[in-house]
């Protein structure tokens, strides 16, 4: 099975961004790629002042139907990344997801909002934005992914939801700070990888973001990282892997549930 | 604030590894060190054919008298590794911990036992253990400090009870093994300080097992570590880093505790 990290550069025009995700899935469903994953806000630079203008339907709105579009035309599991969704006086951070027959999978609101204040940088996405209140989204084709967003990959509770449906691959749209990607952002994948005995595969945009898209596996390697120039990757993976280790360290049967 | 990991070699005399951690716990009063760390299981050997014959009762053994003993001559908080612990027919795998007055702070019967079955290792801790069915320990002096136990590492919601009580430091008596160790130890230790924001003290016995006995800090570094050869490490931690690390990426207050 491979996965395509779509490590697009974002900018402040929407329509130059669809056109560079549009051109990139197309590129992945060229070479052969199952599953194709899109970064946070990949139609829109992540700056909470042009999320109001970018806005739109999920689903209905313009990214919904290039992703459509590339999803039939490619084959391809789509994890769109995420856009700003309207709807009604909230904006909503959401990932949409399609299957390869262009079949519309449903959507992921974000749930756990980038509320930080580092030294010299206050970034509050609570202000403009609205946190989802559901669960992660589980696809069922062609493996078990779960999918979130960026900041939820610091709450290992929330990433327990996807291991207890048996997730294969964590899809991780994610516009990484550059500020706290260098020391955070490999470490949480490959430990979120291997607390849950999956394979998890982050995708971030090059540039206005930390970029270093990767893809961790079962034991909590790196098998294959971006730089921070824009890039597409398309990767192998065996999904035998996660059940050897599951095999091996039987983590889920190990817990002791009875006592959290 | 000094803590001291202690990585003793510990073999299939208990009398001597007992004189071994005696022996190591003073030096590491005599270098200041407040808390100081023993391995799991430091009293024999990790392998439970060796358990039944080492069992003692917690309290009240000839571990629990020297870890008595050391922490008033050296008014330490002492996390006493652990020992098999007889209580009726059954063994645990128990922790006791003491205050720097000698008082006896409690003890702690690890809660995910090692049940693995690695190509060619295969290792069913729990067909001489029976597990604990409490929750991690809290000790309160002189910073709060939460006491799990090698396995329990790898259950991240485990690890959150002692986030949910605000530790600052979780120590983790460890006998981690050599296959597994390489891949997982220093990841499992820079994940959990990461996603708690606390310090991770690991200590393993050194030759039998992994060794590497380190501290990881709140931002998921390693702080220092160990080789695999005996030794005292006595390492500065300043707890405000801690603090800083909440303040700026407050984890706490951005958790969805209404979804979990």
């Amino acid at each position: 099975m491979k996965i395509a990290l779509c490590q697009i550069e974002v900018s402040r025009d929407k329509r130059e961004n669809i056109e560079r995700a549009r051109d990139m899935l197309l590129e992945a469903g060229g070479k052969g790629a199952n599953i194709a994953i899109l970064p946070e806000m990949f139609c829109i630079k992540y700056d909470p002042s042009l999320f109001e203008r970018a806005a739109e339907p999920c689903p209905g709105g313009e990214c919904f139907e290039m992703l459509e579009e590339c999803a039939k035309a490619s084959g391809m599991t789509i994890i769109g990344g995420s856009v700003p969704e309207r709807d009604g006086d909230r904006i909503y951070n959401t990932c949409m997801c399609f299957y390869g027959n262009g079949s519309y999978a449903g959507k992921y609101r974000k749930a756990h909002l980038f509320d930080v204040d580092l030294p010299g940088f206050r970034f509050y996405e609570s202000e403009t934005v609205s946190p989802g209140s559901q669960r992660p989204l589980m696809l069922h084709d062609p493996a078990k992914i779960g999918v979130s967003i960026c900041f939820d990959v610091r709450f290992p509770e929330w990433m327990r939801f996807m291991f207890d449906q048996d997730a294969d691959i964590i899809a991780l749209p994610a516009a990484f700070s550059r500020r706290t990607g260098p020391r955070h952002w490999e470490l949480l994948l490959r430990a979120r990888a291997l607390d849950n005995q999956c394979f998890v595969a982050g995708v971030s945009p090059s540039k206005s973001s930390y970029g270093h898209s990767l893809i961790a596996s079962p034991d909590g390697s790196v098998i294959v990282s971006a730089k921070e120039d824009p890039c597409l990757i398309v990767q192998e993976i065996d999904l035998s892997e996660a059940d050897d280790l599951r095999n091996s360290i039987p983590i889920k049967t190990c817990r002791r549930t009875d006592l959290y």
